[in-house]
């Protein structure tokens, strides 16, 4: 018997609470929902949704989730979409439309159900596909998947645990061969497109021969680092006071700041002020006020300014 | 004539100073040279090493870098070393036994020429290199080159200067092309071991084929972000004091920080009290002492003790 897996959220998490979790019928998610069973859970709720690419063999893998989950005693939410008809209309890749069609699936079943809890079966394996993928289209550090997020999805805000996120995907199958559990070969809630597979069957075992080693926990363990600095930037911006008390913006203490730091608390002062539509390239164009040679208003989407003047940064309204 | 490349460092540096430069006669190098030339840098001391790996090639590279620098009027330092024989005498990689090498022989310069600043011809090819290959060893974040730095070598602390490191190399050769400029293929201050080559003729070609974009531009912005969260940590331990009247570590203020700057204000009092051996294995272990049920001391290297007394936690000599 291949030996338990080690995973501490699953002890130390609630098992009578309601919670979702999103099963397509792949080993990941099949792992999930049998790990999740075992260890008491009995308030699931099994969110699968059919993205209609692979024809009867999408409604097999809707019908088999439905059995699994309703053998054991679980609730079902299932819905179906047709992700090529969405990509048409809306013009985004099909990673796109894919994750927007499944985070209002998820949405509509957190209604529905009341729960804005979500289980996902993510693992180490995806985690490496995804900062490498981060990495090379120039998201800021080596950003990956967290354990435990708060992700809107479709207008809800969603805590979203992924408890096999340190997990490697053959210790997954060793585990469900082991038991003869069964699962879907091919279905995943990703829609494997083209980039993904590459970063899977091409880029990451070429990094893994050229280095001599498996590179999956080095990309991993670069996420958590991410994560600590992450935790330093929330624990530094709770330490310092940057308004006036009148609420404005202290350009000399904003000075003071190093970059990072200056950067998330103009993000938090836009926040606070409700600004629409805040990017980065916006939080750019305001930190330029800091430079006293620079015009002393941005203009803000919806209508306001930021404006400077006398050592404060502020909100002016039309 | 392919027009001036953009450099901010080179006009902003003291072209009357006398500074140190690496120049292996390779195009990279050769570039930096013929730029500091004609922003007017006279005080130069032009540093090249023969690793004595490719027999008379290496030598031709020695005396192509001797006279171009004579010609311009430069010192020149040179020296050769038997780096296949220093790799049977230490056990080293290729990488590792010319990595010191470079550093001892630069270390010779400095106090010859009693001058601690030293100018390395890195671009931004090399920087995704770097970033690639540290992420693949698990190197933590993604770090990568800094344009300056500080460095131990061989005993000495330079201070290294990349001026070329956001150019692309491509760029470096067409400006040395159009000025009908001189280099030697081949030649290479960097031993180009297996896995550099692999990730610079395989892995990077891969990524940017996957991901249909150059993929150098998005590895060297991520180390931007590194050195930003870096800078925070700087900062954050500026900003506190975690030591109590009598110099020794306040428990209570170390488990209020979050878990970055922990690590830091342990590394800072490690390094203030002469600790040898400091390593990221033992700071984790001297981090173990905030746990209260942990054994209440950790043995250094060196025979002192870090022990937990009083809610503090402080050096004890034998």
């Amino acid at each position: 018997m291949s030996p338990e897996l080690e995973i501490p959220w699953l002890s130390s998490a609630s098992a009578r609470k309601k919670w979702l979790v999103g099963v397509s019928g792949g080993l990941d998610s099949m792992a999930l929902l049998h790990l999740l069973d075992g260890a008491g859970f009995r308030n699931l709720v099994v969110c699968h949704l059919d993205h209609g690419l692979r024809g009867r063999e999408s409604a097999e893998d809707a019908g088999f989730v439905k059995n699994t989950a309703e053998k054991m005693g679980f609730e079902v939410e299932s819905a179906k979409v047709d992700l090529k008809r969405l990509m048409g209309e809306s013009g985004e890749s099909l990673e796109t439309a894919g994750r927007r069609a499944r985070h209002e699936f998820f949405a509509d079943g957190s209604k529905k159900h009341r729960c804005k809890r979500l289980l996902l079966g993510h693992h180490a394996d995806d985690q490496a596909e995804t900062v490498l993928w981060n990495l090379m289209r120039g998201s800021h550090g080596c950003r990956g998947m967290s354990e435990v997020s708060v992700m809107e999805m479709g207008g809800v805000e969603m805590e979203v645990f992924r408890p096999l996120l340190s997990l490697r995907k053959d210790e997954l199958r060793a585990w469900m061969e082991v038991r003869k559990f069964k699962w879907r070969e091919d279905a995943s809630n990703r829609v494997n497109d083209v980039v993904r597979n590459r970063i899977r069957n091409e880029a990451l075992p070429l990094l893994a021969d050229i280095s001599m080693r498996d590179v999956v926990p080095m990309f991993a363990r670069a996420v958590k680092d991410d994560e600590a600095q992450e935790e330093l930037v929330d624990w530094a911006i709770s330490q310092v006071n940057v308004l006036d008390p009148q609420g404005r913006l202290h350009l000399g203490v904003l000075r003071s700041f190093p970059e990072v730091l200056r950067t998330r608390a103009l993000l938090d002062f836009l926040r606070s002020k409700d600004v629409p539509g805040i990017s980065a390239a916006l939080v750019g164009r305001c930190l330029g006020l800091l430079d006293t040679s620079s015009p002393a208003s941005v203009n803000l989407p919806g209508g306001a300014r930021l404006r400077r003047r006398a050592g404060r940064v502020f909100l002016e309204e039309n």
